[in-house]
């Protein structure tokens, strides 16, 4: 017989349509799944199932992370506020080509996993070179991952040389498709002015015959659509569906450099789009235009980037950043309002990655991938509405237990009320 | 004889010129002053003194919150994402003119400090109405405070004749001088737009007789520099220096709209100017030019302001958003850097109030307000650099252990390293 667990003496936001707040809520798994949730039923018992209390926190789908480099982990703070070049080719690619390795890439890829579990992540978009050992580190760790292998023009971690950088890939995603039934892999092309017209074809057309997600970097700094222009006169998005590797199975990371047009091709070809507000500030690459993209109706989820940009994998802080940017360039208060940025963090989030149907959201047939957030913090006191608590209020350390296919991976003791007063419900 | 207590064990950062980072150091402090500070010294012992254990993390000032309403926490996420005018106008002044009152504000201003105490916040300076009952939860939570009496050109709670409204501050001033030796009682002028000249100027004179910080609320929105044009010509703070107001004991908050004239006026009066980056976006006020006014080496220190616009009074999200915000805007990595960042965060901050002799900085002589931050968190391992680590990854709930005046307000059972590595220094 199958475990069962039921969570319980929450309130739960389910993130699926109409965004419901379910007070004194249950949800019911039943071994990796949610069987049943809803408003508690008083005098119901649950035998034989195991009693989760979520002590009036919100129980919530766990936090989807659109797009990471999770060995970069290792150079968390190695150096900041430089200029891009500098940055790039006097610190970030020394540093890869001096420390990068099997063994460091399995170590600080189980580091990420461990903090963005801590901090309610629970399904992760990666993309790096020997991705096979961080695909082996992902899947160790419980959490849920779409396994990126790096494609790049030039010499790499794992691939010197660049000739084979397809066959690489194609390896790769024959040797892990069955790895874990958490960890998906997927091909990520570096950037559309790092790989040659002819990889980034080759790359989609493995991507394509494999049935998996093609990952790329797209008009991330203020100098790519004047590169792409030069040599093909098109923008980057117009570039790339020349190319005909627009489609709901691309992945595009950050489109901060996007012109109108460029969202009616995403809308019409379908991409999902990964956001990344706190990479894109701290690089300078720019603030991307995503109002326009909600409003154009685009899937967008949201992404923390890896930890040389950022410099940590925190959802809640991402969510923070991404509901106030946009606000204070656009002079308007009204734009990605709390709501809009829980979504992007969950259920538009595993849209994007081609999870929609797995996870993001909590619906019975679904995974139980299930967070609990304590809502006693003096922070996060008095809570007035629980999207606007957890966006603009929450932090990472304030998630007290996860769950990944029904297994809790990360729990942290209840919580203590330090007001003492008595949120439960009853 | 004076109670003798020993930090060791820890990075010191003192945040004096040239921003030493000093490994294995201690802090000895006498009463409520710092003593002494340096790297250890083998086989010096400390006979009488209390030790206390840094665990390895950082030793360094209190964070500094250059403006907040404490008794705002009342309306956190009360109503967000909304125009200025209806969250104004249809939620927070019908909620003020509902909910304050003299036990409103002692209780949630209390529940400020806690907040604050807790995510290693030393010194804040507030404003607000009813400022007596604020300034008395303030003395007996153990913070440093400036504590304004708001004055406003409107009815407001505790001052339903507006021409009393520079009186009641005077009496405010007055009967608070003497507290407690932490709190500075103060006058805080709404904004230029809500007080008339005549408000402005005998405001001003007031703070002048009584030798108190003058704050005010300046050029935060759009409109503001157009209401004040079409009155007077000038530009908000031509206007405020035509008034005869700005000198160093004024305090400048916001400073969004500002030209170029503007900032040089600021800097030949000394005044100083907190920026509060995460409300001037989440109210959708816009960015203030604060690399500008680095550069032209004003006294700038940062904010929260009040939970109603934030929604929380976190200075490490507020460091970590200042850092970003004007990277992303100017399209310039290099621009307000980690150690700029944390500068404004401590020292220039207590200059910024007044309080540059007494706190901001770890030197003998000044406050014993000491903050130690674990540094074992996943999210802040590795730490290259120190300042990195606390600007771009540390979180508030990082802080374990927390003092002002050499008494401990806040503390934390001590880190228990998830890594299982030794960092302490020997
Ligand atoms: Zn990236
Ligand atoms: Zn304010």
């Amino acid at each position: 017989m199958e475990n069962e667990i039921v969570i319980h003496n929450g309130t739960l936001l389910t993130m699926e349509q109409g965004l419901p707040v379910i007070e004194n809520a249950f949800v019911r798994i039943k071994g990796d799944k949610i069987a049943e949730c809803g408003p508690a039923v008083p005098g119901r018992r649950w035998e034989g199932a195991t009693l989760m209390d979520a002590c009036g926190g919100i129980i919530m789908p766990g936090l989807v992370n659109g797009h990471t480099h999770t060995p970069m982990s290792m150079f968390r703070g190695l150096a900041d506020d430089l200029p891009l070049d500098v940055w790039l080719n006097e610190h970030i690619f020394p540093a890869e080509a001096r420390d990068i390795n099997p063994e460091s890439v399995a170590q600080w890829t189980a580091h990420s996993c461990r903090e963005m579990l801590a901090g309610g992540i629970t399904t992760c978009c990666d993309g790096y070179f020997l991705e096979s050992h961080a695909a082996k580190a992902m899947a160790d760790s419980g959490i849920r991952a779409v396994a990126g292998q790096g494609v790049i023009d030039y010499p790499a971690p794992g691939v010197p040389d660049p000739s084979n950088n397809i066959a690489h890939a194609k390896d790769f995603i024959e040797k892990n498709g069955t790895l874990s039934p958490r960890v998906t892999p997927s091909i990520f092309c570096h950037s559309p002015y790092t790989c040659s017209k002819q990889t980034l074809v080759a790359g989609k057309n493995l991507a394509r015959d494999k049935g998996v997600l093609f990952q790329i970097h797209t008009a991330e700094t203020r100098a790519e659509p004047g590169m792409i222009k030069e040599n093909t006169g098109l923008s980057v998005i117009a570039y790339l569906d020349s190319l005909g590797i627009l489609d709901p199975d691309t992945l595009l990371i950050h489109c901060v450099w996007l012109n109108e047009n460029d969202i009616g091709i995403i809308d019409k070809r379908g991409c999902g789009v990964i956001h990344c507000p706190e990479s894109n500030m701290k690089l300078a690459s720019g603030v991307a235009p995503v109002p326009d993209m909600v409003a154009a109706d685009l899937t967008v989820g949201l992404g923390t980037d890896g930890c040389a940009s950022n410099n940590d994998q925190d959802m809640f802080s991402e969510m923070d950043t991404a509901a106030k940017l946009h606000k204070a360039v656009r002079l308007d208060s009204c734009v990605m309002d709390a709501r809009t940025c829980l979504k992007m963090a969950t259920i538009d989030g595993a849209k994007a990655l081609g999870l929609g149907d797995v996870t993001g959201s909590i619906h019975p047939g679904k995974a139980a991938d299930i967070i609990v957030v304590d809502t006693t913090g003096l922070h996060m006191t008095p809570m007035h509405d629980p999207y606007s608590g957890l966006v603009y209020a929450a932090r990472a350390s304030d998630v007290f237990w996860v769950m990944v296919d029904g297994k809790v991976c990360f729990k942290k003791s209840p919580p203590v009320n330090p007001l003492g007063t008595d949120r439960r419900a009853g």
